[in-house]
């Protein structure tokens, strides 16, 4: 590694990407006796495992970002980049961003994962997935605006279409997904329409293997479904959307074709590494696995580039167990803590013993007094699991703002189930309802024209 | 008017608009035995006079909004319908929304104003004004993102347009704005950049009368532009702008021109009755005056239908004193009130005196500690009328959301100065920084390509 021990300018390190990875990357950085340079597109920091509660109005993105420059206002080694990286030098060591040229003397890449459509890109339009701020604004204009097109619609087949859901994808997102809307449906906006019953609602969550929340223990996904069900959600397991056109979708279950209208489709099914990956591999030669994720060696680097680490979402470490370590928070967290330490270790001329995962337990929301966790050892359902998952969530909140009495609003609005967040807003807001849903009649909002006297 | 006391539907009441003066009208009928139907383009009422806060990052917009539905949810006489309304038929009573007719006994329109140019509709892209969410997230957008750029930024010319911000018109809006502005530059964001010093920032603001916040006392006036330029704002009054062209403001104070480079030029200068005003014009041969707003009768009828109201900023009411009504929130909200009472007092076979407007007095947010207010027989200034502006905003915001808990995190986040809300979203978020203000380069966000392997 080109330590810069001989000459008299800071150690220069780099870093792609500002969610978990490299935002732990760069606080376990903040005081060590190196330059940091972040980079990011956006100018904050997403606490995306609450994306979904953006999406279905229980949330502002605010209340789930941390801008990144005052995150490290204080860091004065940090210097905060907005900007998007075209490319990467390794030979010079340097980081291409338009025409702008920033050298680094290691480099970390935490870019994270886009979603996968395997290979049907044209239905990303009609199903978003939900990544961003600006996809958690859509897929909340989309449900909220779904009900408002229902209520306008006479026709009972159209409105029955406005009144269908379909989340494809049974991980976590799609499980709060179609809990939150079940809930939405039922419960929050249950006396706000006048033409429409939102109890007719049909909530439909799609899964391709035999199990919602595979990652869990088969007795948690066993209790999530029942879950779900009760709160009046169709699943429907060993099934895979075979096709999306217009508002029908076909899904094949074992092997019997459903065609269901639906307006609202919600992909949280597929991630692939982001593009930065095959940036990596044209230039230093890493290998990626099937879904764009680049294979790491045991210490985070990448082979033949010891300064190079990939870390989060994007990267494929398979030193642990059998098969790559899921790409959740927490794995970003700890492998970006991990290489700030390496790094600093490094510099004195040490080393660390190789990454190893500290497994905490996953979680996941379902509904009101609805949960599970698992804990290894310990494993909650129903309300204790909720009560714990909002513990834990306060935690994260906590340390991810130091705002206390955010956080408490948070949980007050989310124990009250207050959706005060469900603004439809955006280019397309203005647009009449019964267009809300179908980009291909996207009409541009209406010019304001001066009045003429 | 048109009163169906003979035959048993209720008496319908179709109210255009959910502002102010369309949500006090239908909340003073939700109890009365009439059909109430509420038209919005939006799904939320907006508490505008708070806008400048989402634009300058301290609140969300959903921290000044409310639901309509929720707002109504438990009035099972109100209808609250989401579209827009392209023309009216006095004759038939209908309300036209695209393919969709509503019949109406009595029609208020309350459709608000929208921003005048004077003409030059061409400065809208470049000098955005603040009437809807969009524009404040936009107005948002470009402050932050001129910060960003001007981080970026080493050509030094180049740079000071990036740190230069001109605010048109000082009115509430534009003091409000451009004190927030000069407390983001010079306190909140001092910390945050490494290349650039944010104290370095000009703030221009520019009144074309002789003095700013004319509606107050002119000791007010005073005591506000004295504050502003302690924060640090440059005013310019008796100062018109003659022409925007690309980044280069010109404007004209006395006899002079003066020219300043400027990459955020915001617009708090003129308003303009909304086109629903033009349509009320044709259909029912009803007066404006200059600024598109629809004279009224002391009932708040127009001349020739008294069962036609138009309520709020789109109403020039000049029946108490020699110059129309303002159009701030207060009177609207009254005007709402009045003709819900009145109608109820119609169908009653009973009448009103005209209305009145009892003016509560109006107040400024220029800074920390520094506000000013004119009660007619109290006058407040610096750290009281703070204290009072804060005091009569959470009252107002309590009256609105009824959550107390979100009124108390918005004032905590008001006096810690906490501006977590300073997210740059949208579309055109993901562009490179330096393309920020420049509608023209606007480019399409990369689309995300799947990874071949």
């Amino acid at each position: 590694m080109a330590v810069s021990l001989e000459n008299n300018t800071p150690h220069q390190v780099v870093i792609i990407g500002g969610g978990f990875g490299g935002l732990y990357a760069a606080k376990a950085l903040a005081k060590a006796s190196v330059n940091v340079t972040l980079i990011d597109k956006r100018n904050f920091h997403l606490f995306q495992p609450l994306l979904y509660q953006v999406a279905t109005g229980t949330l502002s993105p605010s209340d789930i970002s941390a801008p990144l420059r005052s995150v490290f206002s204080k860091s004065k080694n940090t210097k905060v980049l907005l900007g998007e990286v075209n490319d990467i030098d390794p030979k010079t060591q340097q980081v291409i961003l338009g025409d702008e040229v920033v050298p680094y003397d290691t480099l970390i890449v935490a870019t994270g994962a886009n979603h996968s459509y395997f290979g049907k890109d044209n239905w990303e339009k009609v199903a978003p997935g939900l990544k961003t701020v600006e996809d958690a604004i859509e897929m909340r204009r989309r449900i909220f605006g779904a009900f408002e097109a229902a209520e306008k619609e006479t026709d009972p087949e159209k409105r029955r279409a406005w009144l269908s859901f379909v989340i494809v994808g049974g991980g976590p997102t799609g499980v709060e997904l179609a809990g939150a809307i079940a809930e939405l449906a039922y419960k929050t906006l249950k006396e706000d329409f006048r033409s429409i019953d939102t109890s007719e609602t049909k909530i439909l969550l799609l899964q391709g293997g035999p199990r919602i929340l595979p990652h869990m223990a088969p007795e948690l996904s066993a209790s999530a479904a029942v879950s779900l069900q009760t709160l009046g959600v169709e699943l429907h397991t060993h099934t895979r959307v075979t096709n999306i056109e217009g508002d029908i979708v076909t899904f094949k279950q074992d092997n019997e074709f459903t065609e269901i209208a639906s307006k609202t489709i919600l992909w949280a099914a597929g991630v692939q590494g982001s593009p930065m990956g095959k940036v990596l591999a044209e230039t230093t030669g890493v290998e990626r696995d099937y879904s764009g994720r680049v294979i790491v060696e045991p210490d985070l680097s990448i082979e033949g580039y010891d300064n190079i680490f990939v870390i989060g979402d994007l990267a494929n470490f398979s030193h642990q167990d059998a098969k790559p370590l899921p790409g959740v928070a927490p794995v970003a967290k700890q492998q970006g803590e991990y290489v700030g330490k390496l790094i600093q270790r490094r510099l004195q001329g040490k080393t660390l013993p190789q990454f190893h995962y500290n497994d905490v337990g996953s979680l996941a929301m379902i509904g009101q007094n609805l949960a599970v966790v698992d804990l290894s050892l310990i494993k909650l359902t129903g309300f204790l699991a909720w009560a714990f998952w909002l513990l834990v969530h306060i935690y994260f909140l906590i340390e991810f703002d130091t705002k206390l009495l955010v956080v408490f609003q948070w949980a007050w609005n989310y124990i009250t189930r207050n959706r005060r967040s469900r603004l439809i807003t955006g280019r397309e807001a203005f647009v009449e309802a019964k267009s809300i849903n179908n980009s291909s009649t996207y009409q541009t909002p209406e010019k304001k024209q001066p009045v003429k006297l």
